[in-house]
């Protein structure tokens, strides 16, 4: 045994099989807050081979007391490609360094090939070293815009590990951001500084969705026309109401660059987590994130199941070859099942 | 009978039993190229009722034939919201009178509310009227950045009553760019004109689905940056390959405003076309999407079938229950089905 066994009393030697030993020992370690296996609890959540799954089960039940104990802050920082997302979390890091942060961010492969462009190797460099922040960037293959069948696991494995803040980098449009926000407690959105062309293409549904609006890259030529997008977006949101009756979108404008904004920003993030406090949302959010969970995983597991079927694998093949040779009519195929 | 009996062979009086008399009506209509039909078609298809399932597939079965004979250019116009994918189809359409265009766009309402914050109600009406123009805004309800469960269904229709281009407008981030590359023939993705900011931004991913790159808004101040972005742009894609090996990805900088580049895009739509006629790729690619469209359709009917075991509804209950009374582990709830 690695790990201290007077860290959680309801790891005791002997009370599993010995097949078991190796997960006991993890989730300890990860109680203990070991980044090592952290990053090894994750890899083995991530995994889709049906023996990992038994372990992770095993592993979730070991950590449970303790993430009930300790939730954490869930904090989606969503928005188009370019918006800054990775410099405002480098920035907020940098000036909270007595937090504990878990960053969970987009892998730059691609589904169909692995790397971008440019060099994305130096992204989150400045923060992956420092001891308060673990960065776990995760692939974008079964992505949604950036949050995985997965994501809701690791969180929970970060907040065993004792992080108090989890960041989720994603690209929020459409579909995935209804998803994130069901897993997060705060949504913050970022926007592009620009003229009336972006506030256009604000639906309601974005607004809805958001909890605060942040308009980056405030600097230089741009600083005015950020200031003037982040009153835009302001009285735009005015008009509508957020996800809480009686709470104000906060509207900011940002910049990463010349360190302007940052501490309104994380102000503006402490005063939500007051509110949320108050009216005790916390439960209710808590309550929302774990049924939207139990229904992605009940899709999967019924998808599962099915696939495993004989007679089922068969008539797959077998459409399979029909396709292949020309047939077009899905909707007669799938009566077949 | 409203419409002539000799539309379509096919369709003969007597062959359908009585409750199928409408849809036969229907089906004949549709093929007659009549849009109030086709209209009524789509709605059929979107219904979610059982009812409306097993006419909709009679209806599919009777215009196959020449839904297979009639294969229409489908074209996927994505980009972030407010790079101009209206304003470039509206544009596309205006310059080209001789073709029919059936537009799926996608409608602003969003999942919580209904409407945008301005009067959205004025897309695509220039060219709303026009005779050779269908338009279709689908909900963006249970929609995947612009693209629904349905989407192939309706795009299926509409090459039944006619239309030789679809062209679908898509929010193309992560999944759904993968989702709605696989539907459609040309992937165009349209950016905004700017620095080296938004290049960084481009994944290999994003590369390898767009078969064409569009610079917007090169008009006035920003025509100078738009035509650097499209270099750019052409320069980071030369390393890379597109989907067809020996096949460049063309790069063009346009203004919809200034009615500037519209035509060159038009001519190298029509470059790619002959492109993928040579390659007689217009096969291999129908095959892709039937088969992309076979897996997603057994997904959907894989859950419905499940969920209506009443064992199963009775479970969902129970744990529906639990989770209310704040059970977490949702992995262990899942074991139970």
């Amino acid at each position: 045994m690695v790990a201290d066994k007077n860290i959680n009393p309801h790891l005791k030697k002997g009370a599993f099989a010995q097949n078991e030993t190796s997960v006991s020992t993890l989730a300890q370690r990860i109680l203990a807050g070991e980044t090592s296996a952290l990053a090894q609890g994750i890899t083995l959540v991530e995994s889709n081979s049906s023996k990992d799954e038994v372990k992770a089960t095993q592993l979730f039940n070991l950590i449970k007391p303790d993430y009930v104990k300790n939730p954490s802050w869930r904090i989606a920082i969503s928005g188009s490609p370019g918006v800054g997302k990775s410099t405002i979390i480098e920035a907020l890091i940098s000036e909270n360094k007595e937090e504990k942060f878990a960053v969970l961010t987009i892998d730059p492969s691609s589904e169909d090939s692995k790397g971008s462009i440019l060099g994305d190797k130096t992204r989150m460099e400045s923060i992956g070293m420092m001891d308060n922040v673990f960065v776990r960037p995760s692939p974008s293959k079964n992505f949604l815009g950036g949050v995985s069948s997965k994501t809701r696991e690791v969180m929970l494995l970060c907040e065993a590990a004792g992080y108090n803040h989890i960041l989720i980098e994603t690209v929020g449009v459409g579909q995935s951001e209804t998803m994130v926000s069901k897993m997060v407690d705060l949504f913050i959105l970022l926007v592009l500084p620009g003229s009336g062309d972006e506030i256009q293409g604000i639906k309601r549904g974005i607004v809805e969705l958001a909890d605060m609006v942040v308009v980056t890259k405030a600097d230089g030529d741009r600083e005015t026309v950020a200031k003037q997008s982040a009153s835009a977006y302001k009285n735009a949101l005015h008009i509508l109401k957020g996800k809480y009756q009686n709470k104000s979108i906060p509207t900011i404008a940002i910049s990463s660059l010349e360190r302007q904004g940052i501490e309104k920003l994380w102000e503006e993030i402490n005063k939500y987590k007051d509110y949320f406090n108050r009216e005790n949302s916390i439960n209710k959010s808590r309550k929302l994130q774990v049924g939207q969970w139990y229904d992605d995983q009940l899709k999967q597991a019924i998808y599962k199941k099915f696939l495993q079927d004989p007679a089922v694998q068969k008539n797959l093949k077998k459409h399979e070859k029909m396709i292949e040779e020309g047939a077009v009519d899905v909707w007669n195929l799938l009566s077949d099942l």
